[in-house]
């Protein structure tokens, strides 16, 4: 498959509700080099996903299977900075916090317009995080 | 495991009736770079590709899972074209063609006998296969 | 690094005049997981990159190295399609066409419009394309 | 994730009672480079390697399945060799020998002590086993 | 090669003053997995990982250039924290910090012996280091 | 690129005289999944390996650098087996064995032709060659 229509179908797939779409690397028969897609969504979706990938892909089979997954519940909290408010996302294992990081891409909003290095502002937000601890 | 056994240990899992052999690297423990090998077949085949993959390879566990395999039906039919008539394979969903491409190993051969670059060996069929449509 | 930080800082890099960045996986020491950042550029430019690269990424070093590249002479041209004109890009070795393929951002643009599988839309591109040779 | 990460989780996983942990490459949403971290262990197992999990990695979620997993039975015996004692891992199919190796560890330590190549020792250790049978 | 001897191979360049030694994969020829093994030294040392490589590997050929490397300069502070004296390595590109993290196997200790998670350990000691800024 | 033409090409880049020709995975522009195409020769095929990769593949740009091959003198061998005569290769660093293992076409063969796994065949051959010594 053309490597252009990865990023097509990608963005396709997640319109029409896929819950993650990704990529490995696998060597195929007689050596070559191939590439899955994977896409994780609900068991209502499957029909619509199945119809996209054969439609727009050049695959001739899907594998399909059932699994479990669990997900950290999250919260979303703003706090003040010095470069204004920022959203950060919190997620709990049973009630307790196990991280809580900014929303990156304010975080890249404010590296662009401030024409500061996104690690800095990032490791900043993280520091503010870790003091309302 | 040698590198030159995967080639020979692919074939014969093929001969076996596997549907689809392949490959994909893996970070093991301790950091060592290891290969998984992937083998998809009839569930009646089980028993058979596993003796062969324990015989022949150096694994010492073998993961087994079903799944549900959802292909497009295909279909052959053969053109006429400037090089000869080559096998054009169209496939199907739900009735509807989403796909249709040359057989390959013909394109090869016509590109090796001719002295054409394969890729306007192939292109050509392709342009040949969108005019029918 | 923060996987976040990938596009953020290749497309940067690309901004500031690098002709190709690419990632790449490798197992660094005590066998974790790594990724290569590659940058190509011209010499003169070499400085901007690495500053970008030390002030935007966790790298602690750079390896650095001239190379010498081919690449074929092109040349844009515009054909009638049933969806509008649409640019072609033919590539030439030695004042050969070696290859010709139709601009993919407007074969996305004609898919998504028209609610059309990108490969049928590019397939049918291709077509015309060869046709005209 | 910092990559540094890695092998710490890997090690408290194995100790939690994890059969195995391995990481493997896949590109993710928006082309960032991921690395999925992929853990087998018994069913009982399950909520405390979740727990681990969530609580020091930096993931959001984890799928889970069932697989059966098909283990050849293994007996390690011990071998007089120039070099001392070598424990010998062999490995049945249905009580037919299919595989028998010398423990790396134990041939590591003979190749550093004794500054032979471990591949001499290795191959070394693998005649005597041959020639056994 | 077995997958085995990868770590005592890497493990014994490093004692021989190798600066980096890092694996990839690549596919080689008939389709083959294969790993490369990449050793970044001085050249005064080239010699000797190259007995190295061909004595402990069972590879048949070695492939050299020379390349410039740009590291950062670097400076090891220590810091006060409620878990005692930690390390930390600040980075300078032309006199300008452009990073600072603590010591990950001070951070790896700290999370061990007081059974805090490894990322709880290291945001709060980034934290540290930003308010120091 | 198709890659049915991966082997195509690689096949073909062989007869030309490539020394060797491998492939490997990268992330490029816009997060697509891609495969380099990495050719080693003589200095003096650079034109032909060219026009081949230009001509065949859908590649836009080669890069090209020198470096220096070190590789281990060989010698084969024949040795008498259970199996017949089998060609042993033998690599030397300064006039020093430093690897010895069985052609694997003629293991291979054998494997086939009496039913007998692989990776005995080719074990019974290594203990021979180590006995030898």
């Amino acid at each position: 498959m053309n490597p252009e229509f990865y990023d097509y179908i990608s963005e396709k797939l997640f319109k029409a509700g896929a819950a993650d779409v990704y990529f490995s690397d696998i060597i195929m028969k007689k050596g070559r080099p191939g590439i899955t897609l994977n896409v994780i969504c609900e068991t209502e979706l499957a029909d619509v996903i199945k119809e996209i990938i054969f439609t727009e892909s050049t695959t001739l089979g899907i594998r399909m299977f059932r699994f479990h997954k669990e997900t950290l519940s999250r919260e979303f909290k703003t706090i003040s900075t010095i470069y204004g408010d920022v959203t950060i996302k919190h997620s709990y294992l049973n009630g307790k916090e196990v991280s809580a990081k900014p929303e990156f891409d304010e975080c890249r909003k404010i590296a662009s317009e401030k024409g500061i290095p996104i690690k800095e502002v990032y490791n900043y937000m993280m520091s503010l995080i870790t003091k309302f601890k």
